[in-house]
């Protein structure tokens, strides 16, 4: 065990496993044994393109950051976590300095170190270091699985409650339905969403939502030939409305519109759907520009926010929901690696389903010689 | 004085002078009589093109809704206004019954009755009715033309203020140095910001707001052959960063922008100059449809709002500053006209400036038989 | 039908049945039949004493104010609703014209019109006139008890969201058993609390908290001899902390702190428990000054709310609560009535029981001439 | 300047110089030599009392935590600060890592290490360590004086702006015209009040918080033989009304009050006036228990917060205000004293006046060696 046995990107497109050394903690520090840990779309895209924006990988990078373990080994200022405690692991070391650590915005801090994110080493590997604050010791009744899927659950939970500010008995259109904007309705399900409408190109995931959590789905209609990108989102936004008998104001109007999705016709189409005074939040990520109606924002006093990653407490939230049994993650993890077996969850993942044809929503690769059976 | 001549939009372009019956008041109304209104961008677009949006002038409409007058009559269960006092007014009347009315966001009110705006007829008249509660009495410190100019102060107000949530010592970049954009500027210096960035393409705009709020003017540069909107708004972004030293966090950063020109690439821009976590506020009103650059509000989790009219609380702001002589309207009206002569003074608007080619911001018309230095 | 009897308190002590002429409705009114009301201690308040502060009964009052009925007939300018609809009955007319009420928060209307405070009649009659945007169409899982009970449910709705923004896995303490600490409870659970404590000197009430909503109960100790009140709130706060094993910090913290009971030493126990930082919302009524330990607000940064009635949004989400099954209503009531025992219903109310000496909660009494069982 | 001479509580009343090592910096602090030291009544506190609640000097403890100075030298990671630079000092460093320094509120830090707060070590010495965040370089048109002095001016700004979000044309009432409040009145000038009353005892502090910030002033009436505390504030709040011509509501209504003298008339007399639905702001520290009108808290649906010390931004926007010269801190600084003369100025401060009768506002106490006129 004494081995820090590591899966890296070497450089775009190629990964192997690394011996990399066991990390010394600091005194406020843990030392976690690394049990589950979930891929995400960003990890695959590093593989695929070795950038994501300005961030580039450069040199050789542990990859995952959806992550949760066992305790090894604590620093001698830690207090509230001791070795054999399971956690979850909160990815992103903030400065704790800066203006936006100091207001209450960390996932706003220049100086993060957030793992596999150029330069950044992550938490594929046995043994990952975290400040003490950034573990969340799991309940019994949450499983390791659970504790790396905290992870989007927190985007989620950052997206609906902590920006849009969503509250019970309000109405919610999600546009996309992986696993993001699966998470953004388990929340507004857990907060008590008066109707959750699911919106996904893909038949097959929007019976999953409907399974799920969503009460209504919606699948915009195909593009015309020759329609333009705003004219084809007019025309889906009216089907929409037609089909779920939405209004603009009143109860049968949306509170708040997320899209999970990252397309330019789901923002559209999401501007325009929204109440009149509604919020908009953007957690998807698609192509750097796109083309809004701002007329609406502006007739609508839309408020148009953007997400990104989570902040205090977010984590927390995500927690207690799952502990006291308001979202269920299970569902979700639809297929299981072990560590040897790496590159086929990124496959899988990137593919969208495995060899056999089943369709992936999350894959969660097991640490270094943690059975997967071990959840 | 028993007629109630008005300055009435006939059909697109075509105005004359009607002569209108005197309203009856209701018992919770009060009868003004008008004595100075300011000309606005959307009275002159509704004599050009007989629409904005999908508001439609479908019959003769009475202009004007910036407006202030001395009441001339009040109903039986008015308590706090009396005949003689000189009043601002508020132009739009709203349901008090709907959830916008009922929350505190009477300017989303559907069933907003707002002068000017089809089918209702507007203050250039010599008689007007408004509810008690739509009227501001107007300290002896405070001109009628100040009292028409609360108007356009209460966009101002309500962008800078109610939305942005504008703090003391806060920095600012102001798109569009129309009356809208000087007097966005104006609220902020009264905050008391620690730095008013204004910009506008007209050099003598510039010069006008330098010496009016802002304490650093910004032109952009020239297009170039061939060059994307949004290339041309990463260069004038680069451009305006080095020029005015900003960064994108910290106390060199631009915490709120707010866009007064509609134009598309002012709206580029101040996405990508604004600093992290801030705001931005649309309230200049353009094309229905622009590129946004969607990955900035993503990197930076942007608040963008659109801004429309003004709620509760913003006239009386409004007035207030004015009142404590915190915000000077004198130096915007820069035209005044007779009743008689009200056509002029939309031409001279929609110029841009007087025969004598004096340029042009704000353009005041008397009301009927009131002269002009009757201020 | 055409007969309006009313239940009527005619002086301290004393009520009767008159009759009263049936209500003209203006044009935006609603003439609504009642079918039930619920008794509330402010109603039994004024039986016996005649007034609450300021509010003195010196004329023949209808009482009742927690009612819900069938609509009868509506005005011509009436677009929402339709003769025949179930609808709950907000039972407070604002004058939509002041400060507060143009800024979301109507329940500080000077002019208000409340049903059963004086001098404005209640609802224990047969025909009652509201405003149309003061009904609220019921659902078909929704019954009439419930609408007459989503007037103290309002209450709570109130308190616990809209003032002290209760959030998911969020605590609280709530201090009271009677009808509006229950339903604080209530809603803390519908919201997704993660500890609900109820505190109540009888044992009884906290046997039936625990079985509806609380997680965990309290029973202060009795006083000692000789001990002052500040002296016993401390001991009672330490045996509190101890027994559920709080702390002033973390997720031991209590969050939110609720008086439901207006008792001088809930209200200090309330702010000795509760964690740095956290909100106390008073919604009880008990005499008029109390002594708080003022040293705690300052060390804990504490925010202390009143909380009076309700205001915009919360009848609307108290129904959401119902309709959604988030809050089950029944459980509370406990005794029902015919319209002529009206006066039996104020007694029990009055003594907590019935004659057979069953505990009560709440009371509903039917309209005239509906059947008990019509619920 | 190699010696730390330190000015140090020995125990109760008994106060000398020792001293002291100069403190090692680790690489993310710095090194300040201490220029000017402001005395608190919290200083004299621990010199007559011994502790301030909780807080118990058990032994030998640096007195002073009002501090300004120049950087002597800075840690190998410190970026923003280089030696010479002048700069204001924020003496409390709070852990970074709790809940509260992780959601923007580390004044209710747990670990918080405040300067001259038992156990940890005050400013009154010659060099003082810091981390780099908690010193804020001062433009050149702010002197050190005014540096030290940021220490109560960001009390103010805390209990002004941030806690109570007072708003330019709001109105407040402020008891107590010691330092903090008149530092809070000088805040709400800034923003921008419509009306500032200031209350005490004592005319001359009336007389000059007239001419420091106020625009009205009261002095409460004499006790009466056998009056109630209650019963006084009741009447005193009447003629404060009546003097000042105070309405509930409306334009008339006082929007804030804060309480910076502790005294328990004043927080009941506060509480009485306020309007409904305003903001009451608890400051100053007195008796532990204080009587106060509940059903008035309750009536108007009042907000009551507690302020302590002060969080995120609030030093930061008091440099801004004293920078823009929207704050004039001079005019408060009444006495100044040389190094080894620290206890004379602990004398007058407690006093109230030095030994020439003339009136102390506030105390300075020059660094080791350096002069009193090098401001």
């Amino acid at each position: 065990m004494s081995d820090n046995i590591s899966f890296v990107l070497q450089s775009v497109g190629c990964v192997s496993y690394d011996h990399r050394p066991i990390p010394e903690i600091r005194d406020d520090e843990v030392l976690v044994q690394v049990k589950k840990t979930g891929i995400c779309g960003s990890d695959v895209h590093y593989v695929k393109h070795g950038r994501i924006g300005d961030f580039i990988v450069e040199s050789p990078m542990v990859l995952g950051h959806e992550s949760s373990g066992v305790v090894s080994k604590v620093g001698s200022r830690v207090r509230s976590i001791r070795p054999g405690d399971r956690v979850a692991m909160e990815p992103g070391v903030f400065c704790r300095k800066c203006e936006f650590c100091r207001t209450g915005r960390y996932q706003l801090c220049h100086d993060m170190a957030f793992a596999a994110t150029p330069p950044y080493d992550g938490t594929l590997t046995r043994y990952y270091r975290l400040p003490e604050d950034l573990l969340y010791i799991l309940p019994e009744n949450v499983s390791l699985e659970d504790g790396a899927m905290l992870e989007p659950l927190s985007v989620g939970v950052h997206s609906v409650s902590t920006l849009a500010k969503f509250q019970p008995a309000q109405s919610i259109v999600i546009f996309g339905c992986g696993p993001v904007g699966l998470l953004c309705m388990a929340v507004a399900k857990a907060i008590g969403a008066s109707r959750i409408v699911a919106v996904d190109i893909v038949q097959s995931r929007l019976d999953f939502a409907k399974t799920y959590a969503a009460t209504d789905v919606f699948r915009p209609p195909p593009f015309q030939e020759g329609e333009s990108k705003i004219a084809y989102s007019k025309r889906s936004a009216d089907l929409l409305r037609a089909n779920l008998g939405l209004e603009d104001r009143g109860i049968k109007a949306i509170d708040v519109v997320i899209d999970a999705s990252g397309a330019e016709v789901s923002i559209q189409t999401g501007i325009l759907i929204i109440k009149v005074g509604g919020t908009f939040v953007q957690v998807g990520m698609g192509q750097p520009e796109v083309v809004i109606p701002i007329s609406a924002v502006l007739a609508k006093e839309l408020v148009i926010k953007g997400s990104f990653r989570y902040g205090p407490g977010d984590y927390r939230l995500a927690l207690a929901l799952v502990a006291q049994k308001k979202v269920d993650l299970q569902p979700l993890v639809t297929h299981r690696f072990k560590f040897e077996d790496a590159a086929k969850a990124f496959d899988a993942t990137m593919k969208g389903c495995s060899d056999d044809g089943r369709g992936l929503i999350k894959a969660i690769i097991s640490g270094p010689g943690v059975p997967i059976d071990d959840v």
